[in-house]
């Protein structure tokens, strides 16, 4: 393989979800993977679904000099972690691929949002936002990226074309998603007991979810203009798979669902891993794969556009789209290694 | 017992669920189920879990000469079918309590949102629609009551304080819901089966679900002028349930979530079905039970009024609320046989 | 109401299903609910399914004194800690009824299975074996109860009319069951996180799960003779149920499937929580209900005896089962606020 | 790519997972797929899920000339079906591959085990069953293979080793099996809907399941001797995997369970999809994978041998193993294009 690749906090499931990409991708081998609490662990005890790929694979603890020449280092590490761990790496590995929140926004948003300051805020200008298709130029041209948020990312893709062509109003959008349990990770949460979540829907985060500042920074770079969002999400009871339903107020006349459908085609030609779809998107057409199924509808009754997403909160939504920065980032093919076919049923 | 009613369309979910519950009911009996394609079958066979209430109650035809002089008569049938037998039924038996969609609109509405012509309009007028919140004082001068559709029932009584007191436009109003699947009922469809529905969310009915017409009907009785509504449902892995999830925009400055919160609570007081609560509601607490969890905020942010509703479609949503009704018909107390608490975890 | 209880362990699963249950008896009041580490907070804030039932209810820490008087204590406590508690209260509370394992098995069996010594072995006689359908009578003599695991009674119930008439060998017998996941409690594991359990099925505790015991112990008292079983239980992913697949050799010839199953209709009749199905018994159709199902088969060409047992693990398989108890100890009769029916679909 | 291939029958689940997973092999192009009653369908519509890989191929109606010289064709059609299509296939085309039950089993056990005379019996040789864990020789030396049931291939790995070392009685073996619903197929049958099969677990078939048949075939092959199998399938409530848990009595002294994982290791070394495991295997741990999990134990308090098996039913118990097989007839590596790693969470 042409490449060495660490994951660093490969216990938790954007961790392990790395591992499960990675193993049947041709040019990158993973070397290294971290776990600090898990250390000493085997992988295939922690996850006995990677054992076939990696039977005697070890968790080692971070130690950032241990990762130094490296040509890949994903941090799956949580929130504020990263922040930490960067200043080691940016200079002494090739890439860096954050799936975190820290190098995501300007520190004045990312301290407003989540409610703490920055600890390095110097480097955030070191990474690129790592949204492919909103961003493929600003990856091009940088040495690291960090990832989006699994919200973001779906209801950036479902929106993307409607602002960036000035169809709808920059104020008055709501993005009203449904997610499965596993975008909380695998910490134990009375909320995230089985026994909680089966039959059982409900919204939380209510007014004040951390991933409107994301949505509100990828639409506005697409619209060009500040966008203004709430966002709703809801945790339903399934593991993987966000469905993101989104409001938005037109602002030309004349809108066909026709003609919008025609302007998501010509928005998204090209792109391997999205589809756009005449039917309502389902999340279980992506399970397990890096494919966001969209569409779109006017209706003229309330004057309103409808936009919809769909897709695997883990793979395009956290570890399959940091692969495909990865990919983009080494200069390999940018689909290399990510599925697109969904596991149905 | 006092009473003697009959469960037409007794092999349905809904059904079922009317015979569940008329199990525990001190003052009816159920002495009449029918069930066409099902004719002859025990009901223990077709619901084994009825087979301790009802060891040897069996579904027979429809004639409704069989029902004359009942006390009560539950209608469960597929939409459509009730036309065809109300006419024999309500000069001859008590109180008919339909659930279906047949008598809750006007004939103009009836006929716009489900394409095709009603059969017996003039019946119309002799239904009160079965909300018994927001329309307690028509039922209480009715003979025969229409119970509204899940999704109404949520969404309105989430949405009602709001309008009632004048606190938000009647435009603009956009619900985003998710339910259930037992919602289909026990009709074979490819999108009912477990492999289709389990891990996965998807909208269905984009614009055009015909629920719409019952909410803006009902919001527009509690409002005192026309309300229109966007209404979205999505379908989530799970059997009971609803939550609608509504936004709006205010009509008046200085909103606070506590006032808001403070005038629902005054607008339910003494409800016994009605919890106003400061968290997000979770259909889970409502699961088996007659009881709608409810709340409110205000977006400062955005200027939006949020308020949410969660129930369980096949009790609040479908046969507790026309056993609610029939109480109130027969003069009985209302809460009698209708369980407050949800089967938790 | 004739008689006032406490709930000793409240915030848990089968705490919250007593609340649940006793709030629809008429003659038992809940005056008293304990959870330590919960002490203070509303049940309605822990279980928004209790809020209209029990709308300002408050947990208060564990203090024996505090009981003293009661006529009934219900301890839903963690396995071990009834033992400290129990002392303090069975000279002072009307009655006592365990939902532990602490009283259930002699000390012998106890120490041998559980790995600790019993620090009350004293009072293990005061307490007689909480399944009434086989030990009424017992029940009938005693001031105090424990009432048995969830795993022995489904298999107890469905093997019991073949050990009673000597039908089946007393070895060999194998009791291969599947549990949802409530059984674990609301304690965070991550075994019994939604990500886990969804879509997974696996057996644990091979060969050694404790409640092995209790069901040789029950299945010895009906056979009159000690009798040996090898139990393997399995995570399924519901929230509630239990089925037992039980095989036994026959100790007799010419059985036949019809002769068995008039047998088990013989040996259940009259009981108002025992239905014999023709059919297999599913879990679903004993959701939330007290009621077992059980059948039985013969099969010729292995020459083996297959029973089977479904019920709802929080309600017959634990807090259904005690209040069936209590009702028994006060004089009350026994099916009294327990549903039959099950919540279907 | 060096081979064409057909799916007839590819929209039902199957036909949908062959297609998933030859989308990623590098060497077997899919030219052709069929769908009777779907012809004229895009693959996109009935499946979405495959949109991305396959986004203009139609499904067309089978006619066994239009595959004439093609590589290989797998047929996944229900049981019964295939016997009329084979012979127009058997010397035209390079391979069949069938995925039903009508080549598995001599005629004299078809025609038991399934109630209805065979219609090609002459065919039953040209096939070799395609388990290739046990059966390799025969399928190197075949033109044509039959892939095995889903519960036969769980079962039949679980106990294989105990067989064929003769630790254990070839008679009194017990298979105790539970299965996610996707192997009841895409067909309309009230007992897959999801409200009837979410929150179940029920036992299906007793007695007679089919697939007894072919399990003491496996396991006579393996054993050298005539087997007895009692086989008790069951539904729960997930759509993919099985979990086999099987009991056998010892035909030796002085078993252990370490000794028995050690003799279970040595019988699948080299095994590219058997991961035996020390801890109890789970279907999670497969899901989407070609992978089986297997795990032993002796109980010497019972004298018992106890064997566990995982996998997911359509891919290792269907279409990963029809194409694990065709890699075999085409002179492939055994592994290409088939997943190793599950799908977790």
């Amino acid at each position: 393989m042409a490449y060495r690749a660490a994951v660093v906090g490969g216990s938790g499931y954007t961790g392990a979800e790395l591992l499960r990409l990675l193993a049947a991708h041709p040019e990158i081998e993973v070397a290294h993977v971290t776990a600090d609490s898990n250390a000493g662990a085997a992988v295939a005890d922690l996850f006995p679904s990677l054992a076939a790929a990696y039977p005697s694979l070890q968790y080692v603890p971070l130690a950032p000099g241990d990762l130094a020449g490296l040509d890949v280092v994903f941090l799956a590490l949580p929130h504020g972690q990263s922040q930490a761990v960067a200043g080691a790496l940016v200079d002494t590995v090739g890439h860096v691929v954050d799936l975190g929140a820290d190098f995501r926004l300007p520190r004045v948003d990312y301290e407003q949002w989540y409610g703490e300051q920055h600890t390095a805020p110097d480097l955030i200008d070191r990474f690129a936002f790592g949204l492919p298709e909103l961003y493929r130029a600003e990856i091009g041209g940088a040495r690291h990226v960090a990832a989006p948020g699994c919200y973001p990312t779906t209801a950036s893709l479902a929106l993307a074309p409607l602002l960036h062509d000035g169809l709808v109003e920059s104020t008055g959008i709501v993005v009203d998603a449904a997610s499965g349990v596993s975008g909380a990770g695998r910490g134990l949460k009375v909320t995230s007991l089985f026994s909680e979540v089966n039959e059982n829907v409900a919204a939380y985060g209510l007014l004040t979810h951390r991933h409107t500042a994301e949505m509100e920074m990828t639409l506005g770079h697409v619209a060009g203009n500040p966008v203004q969002v709430l966002f709703t999400p809801h945790l339903v009871p399934m593991t993987r798979g966000i469905l993101a339903t989104c409001y938005a107020r037109p602002a030309v006349g004349q809108l066909s669902t026709a003609e919008l459908l025609g302007r998501y085609r010509e928005f998204y030609d090209g792109e391997p891993f999205v589809v756009v779809t005449d039917g309502s998107p389902a999340t279980k057409a992506t399970l397990g794969s890096n494919t966001v199924h969209v569409t779109v509808r006017y209706d003229a009754r309330t004057n309103t556009v409808l936009a919809l997403g769909a897709l695997d909160n883990l793979v395009k939504g956290a570890s399959g789209q940091a692969i495909q920065c990865a990919n983009l980032l080494l200069g390999l093919p940018e689909p290399t290694a990510l599925p697109t076919t969904g596991l149905m049923p």
